[in-house]
């Protein structure tokens, strides 16, 4: 046990967002001890995710605010909750916004990854175990963020929500499978899984569609088609395997039309990382009829209409959504972990800043500039 | 070799259409003998198909007539063309309104059975290898349909466009695996692959939903809704393994949502065999989230739009159209045959009425009246 187990942790630093869209701000937070089937984590590194900037803008969510965003993260096992038996002190993990109950339907299946008890919920800024938050400012709650929160030193996640790995492997690296990294690549790993030499085009070329190339190049793609509106991202994509580049703004025929020329008939897999209604749609009508899989994974808007002929489908189309890449984050993460320390998948090309935490905006700003791809958080220094 | 070999036949009988909507007319009519890669067949029993009804009354197609229609039917080669190895008179076949010439892409892909050389064409009325048609009166040509023409006596099929099957097996049961059964069975079995103990929702109980529900049943399901605007078709579907039912028309809220409720979140698997563009979408947003599948087998009108919100999608439903049931014409139905005469697979069931030939527009008015599933035409009655 360590010497802080059942106590609060008053955190030495904490970033808390006060209100929507603004900086910021270091704190000191109280971190209350971890209750029944939970577990207080000591972070060493996090990385920012498009999701958490969303949030944090909050245009057109409910805000919920103060809050504690972050959920790309490695940390440390500082003490266990009541019930918890497959963690304690000194464990490696990754926290992780979606769970794992290994109860429900869901974690039963071989096929979701869609616990009911812990699927990501991003209204709820409260533990579960009680409705109550474990971080205050002098008494003041402060919202949780799916379950993560991990810009704070500490934090209390549901035990369903922390993947147990190798203590080997660099958590400055692997944080960052905690959410993108793994959803584009086990869309493409898990999900659209084109076989040795088959063609893929990938939408969307952040850290996320990025993946999912490196997914395919894992896989033997002979062919990566990256799509993307932003020319700049070309060159960036080559080292994860993409061969060729469309931007649709330099085409007066549809993008799935231009792509189907390319490739006598369609792309064998396609994956969609924009979350653009259109670029699904061109996603879908892109793949080749008879066998040709498409896979969704970014996150439309809420009054988008997904449309197509149904001609589109019928002659043998596949169309496929995916959550976090379709891993179980207990069951499958340690593994993804074990593909980067026998070096099959590269992680440091998707790494390109670093801040210390005291400098956590600055992450903000490299993100909304739309400049590089992650940036790495040092908690400690 | 038979004696007609080489020859031109002239049949007895052949019921032409020569109008649209109108009456078949009996005629006696020259069949030319198979040019290479061509067999004639001469057919012992055909069934009716909404196909052929729906060509014939040409509402929206291009017409084509004078035509012979057809193309559920069984038969024996009477002689082979130039060329063709695998079939030699004698045998017993099943004509397929679509082929597998097992060169193209598609042929070799495992995927797929959209052969590139002799997929589908309602349009096309003539013979591939010289553009012309084989059938003749007093020098007129008469159209093809489908490549199957088996209205006919005789009739001119492209070797790739028939299935070889045992000889001990029952032309008058297993004609009907040229089309629809096969189609719907298919789609269970092949495509949406219901687990053991899952539930399937069937949209359409006529022919072709019924043998997906059997295929259904053929799979374990232990719940088969049947859904379907006709209640008189509940009855019937019940031999056919459907447990439950219900009509749209009962309801004030979605069907989908009523079968949502009936299932705990969705079912497993569902198949639309009735190629309305609402129930299409319907049997994509009632399958569970997580692992739900939907496959479309019913063909869509021309301006029809499948419209969905994405996030039913991403929420890990998978959408697949299926064409045939997936079946390769020459490679699979053999082993669909089997099954029938494993007594795996019921067909009489499927078999409503019967008619000799010279009645063959009775089964047309059965089939517009909506009476019974598959009237079998019996050539030499």
């Amino acid at each position: 046990m360590s010497s802080t187990a059942g106590q609060v942790i008053r955190c030495k630093g904490a970033a808390v967002a006060w209100e929507a869209g603004k900086p910021l701000v270091m704190e000191e937070v109280d971190v209350a001890p971890p209750q029944a089937m939970e577990v207080r984590v000591k972070i060493l590194f996090t990385s920012l995710c498009h999701t958490d900037v969303y949030f944090w803008e909050a245009k057109g969510q409910t805000p919920l605010f103060p809050r504690i965003f972050g959920h790309e993260a490695g940390g440390i096992v500082e003490s266990v909750g009541e019930g918890v038996t497959e963690l304690e002190p000194g464990d490696h993990v990754l926290p992780v916004f979606t769970g794992e109950c290994k109860e429900c339907r869901h974690c039963k299946s071989e096929e979701s990854n869609m616990c009911d008890l812990l699927r990501i919920n991003t209204d709820r800024g409260v533990m579960l175990n009680d409705g109550k938050s474990r971080f205050s400012i002098r008494g003041q709650p402060i919202y949780h963020f799916v379950g993560t929160s991990t810009f704070s030193e500490y934090t209390v996640v549901h035990v369903g929500c922390l993947a147990k790995i190798n203590p080997a492997a660099p958590l400055d690296k692997v944080c960052v499978l905690s959410c993108g990294i793994s959803t584009g690549l086990g869309a493409t790993l898990n999900v659209a899984k084109p076989k040795k030499g088959s063609s893929v085009a990938i939408f969307g070329l952040g850290a996320v569609g990025l993946a999912a190339a490196e997914g395919a190049r894992i896989s033997g793609a002979s062919r990566i088609i990256g799509v993307d509106l932003n020319a700049n991202r070309f060159n960036e994509a080559k080292k994860f395997g993409v061969t060729e580049f469309v931007n649709p703004k330099d085409h007066d025929k549809p993008v799935h039309e231009v792509i189907a020329e390319m490739t006598n008939g369609g792309v064998d897999r396609s994956v969609e990382c924009t979350g653009s209604v259109s670029a699904m749609i061109s996603a879908f009508e892109c793949v080749h009829d008879g066998w040709g899989v498409a896979v969704l994974v970014g996150v439309p808007n809420k009054d988008d209409a997904f449309k197509t002929h149904p001609m589109n489908v019928l002659n043998e189309r596949t169309l496929k959504g995916t959550f976090f890449g379709n891993y179980k984050p207990r069951s499958d993460l340690p593994s993804v972990v074990e593909k980067y320390m026998n070096k099959e998948l590269e992680l440091e090309k998707f790494i390109t800043h670093e801040v210390p935490f005291a400098e956590i905006n600055k992450a903000f700003e490299y993100m909304l500039s739309g400049a590089g791809l992650r940036c790495i958080i040092k908690m400690d220094a």
